[in-house]
């Protein structure tokens, strides 16, 4: 790939449009397919995974679901007890002491890692393959390409592109993103390329920032992501997965039909599995340490038939 | 192990009392330990584990979360969608093709795929190793002992006793339960051993016949699941986790004190999670194809301080 | 009104679709009404109503919200308690001493009093007087013909229909409904002529019944309800707001194109303020120790922008 | 009652303590009573009510409940669609054009009308009227005083002190509030006496104040609400529900002990119904417009067995 200056690289409008048909995956692994980028997961690429595992070290990408409402988690995750330990009394029997709860949230967004089910979003009223919009009942859920086609988890390589480690900066400015030159710098310095069934992360530093300095309101401050001229490559190399520690488009979003343009071609044409909100500096700290940015990972998305996606907890081995 | 009759084995309740002394891990991994039978994972173990794995196929241990209420399913899980992809019509932006979800539940109970935290059951008003019950707030939730001290996943080896199977029946019966007899047999037959950072898993055939023949109240029609007599088993091996295709509790009870003698003696005593309502069929089919019955497995609980468990989505590997 | 049998009164079909026309208020209070027969109260329609209140004793016509599934309640109501007064110790302080908790339900079903508002239903992809289908969002809600458009209150004249008392029967069987005959009897007997701005009650019995004797499946077992030839005389007589002790529609319906007459007719033609499953065993006794049919009654909905309707707890005051 | 500078007024800690004791009306009403000020409601008095209604004219005294968080309103009300009217294509059949939703709250707090049943607050381990704390159950709800003792509706005289506009301004400041010397003015200047079985309004113009200019955390900037040395007064006079256009005591707490001297001397010792939150602006208005301050009430709360209070929307009748 050749070194473009990256102001040069920023796909116009249009180029998305053509990109929506070239870029498309739409009939490659059948008419009925669901599943887009996973099939590009198999045993084999398990088993190298697997064997990139030296130590039995594990670390989570995931970040701790929170509670309490802030400025960029507006529809907060809701907990209740039902009970609690706190109301047993000396000589109460067992049926005081034991506890049961409810959790829900509503994972899209900018706070909760999460993988996207490929009917999250839609274009000219089709989804990825082309299935009709109208199978994601308003009543009834997703009715097809929800996130239940994962079930069987995914165990395969995965790959960092650190990239504000990289630029030597702690967060990657809100509106600027995880460019082409950040990933061949990756290639370059980090002695891995990205394959066929990756899953790809790539570190932008927000989350962190984020969880230091306090939330800010995406919608008006902007956000980091991986940049759309990723797509190409996302295409060419094969990855499954394509994760960052972002809510996944940089905003604002310089086009006009394109609100979120890494998720509407990639999701729709593509049929690429995104992870939102991954945490990555644990992550970023075990690869430095050791040097080495690749690893085995497993994402064991819940078994949640008619749901748009999955919160997860992503987990690294090394 | 001698091979008693399994008649004889039932421990009284006063034994079980006794048990709660003679199998407690209190202390053993300090005054402020939360993990309990975690401690037993460690990166040897893992890459132990990840040895078995010689295919790069993956098998879920998860049943489908449902949004149907059933006899045994009181509490059932919520899924509200917030837009759908059926209000689409030609011409719209794509602010209108995009689709959110939320969903929420209580994961404890007879129904859905979860791990218990060792904040679930109390005894005499504290937790394993010895923490207040008034740590879990009905208010704030966990306090301590909450899922998320297992955030950074559980990869280890698994092995299945297939109960079932071996004793040539569709499901064991409700009021029976998985014996010490059919581990025995198990480990005679199936090639493996028990060992320390296992994560056991124990097939009564339930779940299953429960999804082919319909719901019935646990409560009045009681459960198969692991008996009490194995808890010492469980100590001496050293396993990490235990897991059932039932809420892992032989019901009705046949004790005065101990409504849920598994849980009670398991998690407060040993400090043991537990895995309930695993969906073992596939991986009963993937074990038998393979006459292998030891495999690596990965389990990602959610990252969700506070709460007393998780649902989670189990994968074998072979 | 000329006394047919009832079993010739029975409109078809094509009546329905005809009266869709003929008993249509569409554009009566102006192209942008929402409020419907709401209309139809007034301050000396309110006076008049307060002129019958002889006693200064209240009555509610609300059925106790319950939190536990029922094969009538398939989306159970919700309620969490946030914190518990049994947490408390000796010694704590007031900030242990205040408990809070959450409810939530879905209102609309077979057992929750509660008012529709005018968007729960619509016919050929329109409300009531006109307006557009898509104004009821997938996403934001109602963005018109909410329940917030009666948030000045219901008070006026209430008229009771006991038409089980009146049959001498404990509950209209499900399948048969209250017919034109139930209503001219009650006038003939009852003392009283629905007039315009009514509430207009009516009593089957069944929601009684079925308290006493055990839930059923209406999807199955049918249901009681007003008979579709009511339909006329609530345009005739210009009642505001028609309720009985059932789901308000004979089930199951005769009619191919008609799931739900009265709710399809009365709501989009009429816009008729329907009350659902109203409590009215209560009203019937003390109507029946006064031989009095007629009181003052007062309906508070909640204040619910978006909303389509909500859980009331009416209050008949003689 | 003689005129004391209000600054002499404010009750100490101790006497607060005192009034616990010398305000109480435990025992008053028998030793199971639940129903506190509700008892001093009578039919005599709803007729004395409804004889003040001169022109059948409501005034709603509830505010928009609403699902967007605010920093008031942290634990904000939910509401989800299941299905919605936009998804209705032209020739689709009446199953596709009914709508239904779910809305779920907690009404507790600053921004929700709403009364509190009296275990809402406890002293000492105690509710109103000595029944034990623990009847507040963390898991089952509140198996005494739930607000469904006042499922009979409230239907009384309301008088309105509308200290804002008898002061001269837009909002009395958080940290100040509504005083004795307010409601000697009001009974001098507005033509009423505060009496047995009243509902006592009063408006700090607040909560109007907050929807005009933006909200602040309570918890921090504080809130207007009754002073503690109202207490006696409401004793004395014997009112059934107090309200106003706040969460009902002045934050800061000058108080050690006491966090909300007004519900908890007022709930734990009088048993009063509390109103919090009013909408009282429009009420205002409609007050000044005629110059005429009582007027009848209706407040009708949910029948929520086990629930601790419930959003309302009262309704006043000139």
């Amino acid at each position: 790939m050749a070194t473009t200056p990256a102001s040069t690289r920023q796909p116009t409008g249009d180029q998305l449009l053509e990109w929506m048909q070239t870029l498309s995956n739409w009939g490659r692994w059948g008419p009925d397919d669901q599943k887009g980028t996973l099939n590009l997961l198999s045993p084999e690429k398990t088993m190298r995974a697997l064997g990139l595992v030296q130590e039995g070290v594990t670390v989570s990408c995931g970040r701790d679901i929170t509670f309490t409402p802030a400025i960029d988690t507006p529809r907060v995750s809701q907990h209740f007890m039902i009970g609690g330990g706190d109301k047993y009394r000396p000589g109460e029997g067992p049926d005081r002491q034991v506890v049961v709860d409810y959790f829900g949230l509503v994972f899209h967004g900018h706070t909760v890692t999460h993988v996207d089910s490929l009917c999250h979003f839609m274009w000219d009223g089709k989804m990825y393959n082309g299935a009709s919009s109208t199978l994601i009942d308003s009543r009834d859920g997703a009715l097809s390409h929800d996130v239940n086609v994962a079930n069987q988890g995914i165990m395969t390589r995965g790959v960092l592109v650190d990239a504000a480690r990289l630029r030597g900066v702690e967060t990657i400015e809100r509106g600027d993103g995880v460019s082409l030159a950040d990933i061949e710098r990756a290639e370059r310095e980090c002695g891995f390329k990205i394959e066929e069934g990756d899953v790809l992360l790539m570190r932008t530093g927000q989350l962190g920032y984020r969880d230091r300095h306090g939330p800010v309101d995406p919608y008006t401050a902007g956000s980091a992501g991986p940049m759309p001229e990723l797509l190409p490559l996302f295409k060419e190399r094969g990855i499954a997965v394509m994760g960052t520690d972002t809510g996944n488009d940089v905003a604002p979003s310089p086009y006009e039909r394109f609100s979120n343009p890494v998720h509407q071609v990639g999701i729709v044409a593509l049929g690429l599995w995104i992870l939102d909100n991954a945490w990555l500096d644990d992550l970023s700290e075990a690869c430095a340490a050791r040097d080495r940015w690749e690893f085995a990972i497993s994402i064991n998305p819940l078994r949640l038939p008619t749901v748009t996606g999955s919160p997860v907890n992503p987990i690294a081995i090394f």
